[in-house]
């Protein structure tokens, strides 16, 4: 019997738990059992997991090994569970905030935001940048000046994607762009450059989307080659709508992992999404396109969606901003639901500015759909990087360090120089249960994901999923409803945990990432890898993000000694996206003169 | 391959199903297909539910046979889960109503409803009624012109309670009631009142609470013989504290089916609690304690805890008032966690007045302790039955016949009344999907239930649990996280049809149950009894109430053929208790003449 009944631990009351540095919590390193996998030894496993009589024993041991029952499917709870990470709305008070009414126009909102932005930088204003990805105010004013236009740069793009295509580069950035779509839309933009009519400082400005957000010309496929021809695409999701009241040019679906079912962005049906600083490398998952199209220039912004980490973790392997905002805070209306209590859009930029201005435009619903009250949204004002005093990073020493050496060293010196810069306050803090978190986390987005994608795939069979999905859906498929209500009690002491937290601390400051962008390596293209290892390192700074509802931004803050960027990433109290973007400017201000050039970089605002 | 891959059905957009009377939707009878068992079936049941091989092959084929996989399980939906059934407060026209803020105390509270009843009805300033209960009116006007106090009536409470348990009459109406403590309390009730400080409507009137609700000094045993051992009850519920602000005598822990897993309201451990109608029938379940008390004339009003009709389907099986309020009106604090997104505390009441005064005392937290922002209450004023106009009753025909001939008669008998004495206009609607949400609603109320004692039971061993929670327990254990998902997007599903019945009418009219209460037979004391077919019937109309959170009123209307009591229910719309209480009233004085004395019946208030 002795197997059979796994022992769950008995947690304390929530309550009860010391959060303090000094606190006895222990911190578990993640204790993941299983080798990478790739090529014939992920079919076989996949097969495994599948088969009805060893399927079910094989993912006893795996849940077991990993403490999944220990930790969540037999723990003993006293909370009662929390679904939603919805927090309730507070118009908290933000220093040198606008607190607008969220219910604006999203020209209006873009507008408010340019104008936050005192003074406006741009790198032709700014001569002392070795490398700085260009702007959305540098492409707005190269418009207005007439130095280009937006068909000009529409077509620029679309010789820039057919290049990285080429078999030398083989980036694999896209899964669809339309040519005619993108000329079609950069010329009506030009016209209105021309008539002077441009529609915000977002006209003509060329965004990729990650394909799981509907925009139309194109099917959603969501990183398979079956669900848009299961789920056909009738309308722009609420984001895009909003993006295109604002004049952005939207240039494509950009690459993801499969169903958002993995963190290396390795898609077996249309290519690994290569990172821009070194060819050989991931650029992380899943929102990998959208990071990589934005590091490597050929859009100033992308969006992606964020459900465990997907925004900031490509982003920070990339090298660029990934803003992921409070549960709620964009609309999922048209957003592939592959979970519903963990996911959201978010925004990947060269810039904080340009995903400030594009966080502003997408907030909320369409104005003339609003059937709930959102919240006012507060726009930062940017005057000056040390404009804002008084911020209190909360760090958790044991956490922090969590990581590899590179990054350790990089991210600590990045905290090390906001202290000494802007006189910011490091208070020492403890996060308990973070392992615990982690796999809740893992069995919500499974269950949900798993849900999401079942009734689909009794019609077309598994076969048509890469073979690591394969393995994903296996695992995903296994939970019992027992298990997922577990999860959610952990899910209600985490809530509790970090509204303590954020009493005395404005933020928390972690890591974006354990590892840098790793090797891809040739085994993997057709199968997918499995690489638990090095996912749950990428993934281990990211989860409160997700499964709190809190808002969290990426920020670059570096390179690893073999050149690949690093992320330190700043978790927020719900709805305090302002606080988030000022911290980040600041942040920024001190790292962007160490920008480098990716090797693989378009300019397409270049000179003639 | 066939019987292990069931297919779901495919359901359409919510938005595109017809809710008219002329509806396509067809209305599935319950399919219930398992034939009554008690006794050693039971226990062989059991143990073949819990054998790891056969156990998970017998729950197959029960819930492919109940039609579980094809309208939940495997079902395809569109809509996204909706996890708990907390709809946003609107302060909604009604009426004729006070509006106050419910931070007020619950003793004002009472008084602003007693204020609310004009003139107010007694059964002393009432000579035409056959038989009526005694009220909160009664007892209070008898205390107050001291022709009996609290010490004398809980006295004679005592010896009524201890007749009721003799072998005659073996009601088994308590689980636990400890003569010391109500003693107590009635001296310090009666001393208040000879100072001329009582403290409000309530003091000295006796409250039943259901062993569901946490109630000093009594451990609180969820009707096992195992629960208050390894959970302590260490303080009153919310709802009890309200109560004692308010005088009321908190008398004893009602009896209830175990665990609230059943609708007999049999308790192997505590005994079946009789109906006073007919000794030789149910009470109902699971709070039957509660109800039978009230109807018994023990006292005026109990607490029940209503998850899938538990407190107004026993109110009905025993002739009382059932009042079940809005998801998140009255506190949960204090009341077994036994479910989360289903369960509420609701009153058992032998009039309307009654219910309506102890509602207004339960609602909201303690002054005290306002930790989040509740809604206004809304008191009803309740001057004469046709004080209010133009209520809007939906009825939808083939649902509201699908009972027993006698309930059926009585039940249309009474809408009929309402129509020509008040000429309320009945609206014919369609309510879809009525089937596919009771099975929902038993896979959610089965999984929480199964995770809330999971962790106890792991402790005990089942053996602790009678024959029938044991198999409930084996099937509420057996459902994984996809079910509950699709379980919670039925729900998304049901609440946009309530919204939409709600725009045309004020309440939904159907009988409380579909039988009236059915005999006890010799087999079922010891093991429990399985009896799907009445267990459905008894719940068909209830899981509106607690699936979609809104607030459902059961009254008398009549008596079957057998003289066994008969409810007709209103289900509101959210947060419309007020008028829901004004409809029950004007219903009320409509039948309120026909009441008979129940078989077993105590009179407190009897001159000596």
């Amino acid at each position: 019997m002795g197997i059979f009944q796994p022992k769950g631990v008995v947690y304390k009351s929530a309550a009860k738990v010391d959060l303090g540095p000094h606190s006895g919590e222990f911190y578990l390193r993640a204790n993941v059992k299983a080798p990478r996998m790739a090529g014939l030894l992920v079919k076989i496993f996949a097969l495994l997991l599948e088969s009805r009589i060893l399927g079910p024993i094989l993912l006893y041991f795996l849940k077991r090994n990993n403490l999944i029952h220990k930790l969540v499917s037999y723990a003993d709870l006293e909370e009662d569970p929390v679904f939603v990470p919805l927090q309730p709305y507070e118009d908290i008070k933000e220093q040198d905030v606008k607190s607008l009414e969220s219910n604006l126009s999203p020209a209006v909102l873009v507008q408010e935001a340019v104008d936050c932005l005192n003074p406006p930088q741009t790198i032709l204003s700014n001569p002392n940048f070795s490398f700085r990805h260009w702007t959305i105010l540098d492409y707005s004013s190269a418009y207005i000046s007439r130095k280009i236009n937006p068909r000009m740069v529409a077509e620029r793009f679309i010789v820039a994607v057919r290049q990285s295509s080429e078999p030398s580069l083989n980036m694999s950035f896209f899964i669809n762009y339309n040519v005619e779509d993108i000329l079609r839309q950069a010329t009506e933009s030009t016209l209105r450059f021309e008539r002077g009519q441009q529609l915000s400082a977002l006209d003509g400005v060329l965004v990729a989307v990650k394909d799981e957000i509907d925009c139309l010309p194109y099917q959603t496929t969501g990183g398979t080659r079956w669900l848009h021809k299961v789920r056909s695409c009738k309308d722009d999701a609420c984001c895009i709508k909003r993006l295109r009241i604002c004049g952005a040019i939207l240039v494509g679906k950009a690459n993801m992992h499969e169903l958002g079912a993995g963190t290396s962005g390795i898609n077996p049906h249309y290519g690994a999404t290569r990172n821009p600083y070194n060819r050989d490398k991931i650029s992380g998952g899943s929102s990998g396109g959208s990071a990589a199209v934005v590091a490597a220039g050929l859009c100033p912004v992308a969006l992606g969606v964020d459900g465990g980490g997907s925004v900031r973790m490509p982003a920070a392997l990339c090298g660029v901003i990934g803003l992921k905002p409070t549960f709620g805070r964009i609309s999922p209306l048209g957003v592939l639901p592959l979970s519903w209590t963990v996911g959201m859009v978010g925004v990947l930029a060269g810039t904080i500015e340009d995903a400030f201005i594009v966080y502003a435009a997408i907030s909320g619903e369409l104005p003339m759909h609003h059937s709930r009250t959102y919240s006012n949204i507060h726009l930062p004002v940017l005057k000056s990087p040390n404009y804002i005093s008084g911020v209190r990073l909360a760090k958790y020493g044991e956490w922090f360090n969590d990581c590899a050496n590179d990054v350790r060293i990089c991210c600590s010196s990045a905290v090390d120089k906001l202290h000494k810069q802007y006189g910011w306050e490091v208070v020492d803090i403890t996060v308990p249960e973070i392992e615990a978190m982690r796999l809740a986390h893992y069995l919500t987005i499974g269950s949900e994901c798993s849900n999401a994608v079942a009734s689909y795939l009794e019609k077309l069979g598994r076969t048509e999923l890469g073979w690591d999905a394969r393995v994903a859906l296996s695992v995903y498929g296994s939970f019992s409803s027992r298990e997922y209500l577990n999860a959610q009690k952990i899910r209600n002491r985490q809530m509790q945990f970090y509204k303590d937290i954020f009493t005395n601390a404005d933020v928390i400051v972690t890591p974006t990432t354990g590892v840098t962008a790793y090797t891809i390596y040739n085994d993997a293209f057709k199968t997918g890898e499995l690489d638990y290892v090095n996912g749950a390192a990428l993934v281990r700074y990211s989860i409160g993000g997700n499964f709190l509802g809190l808002p969290a931004v990426s920020v670059p803050v570096g390179f690893d000694k073999n050149g690949l960027p690093i992320g330190l990433q700043f978790i927020g109290r719900p709805w305090s996206e302002a606080t988030l973007i000022q911290i980040a400017y600041a942040m920024q201000a001190l790292c962007i003169s160490d920008c480098r050039k990716p090797e693989v970089f378009f300019d397409l605002l270049k000179e003639d």
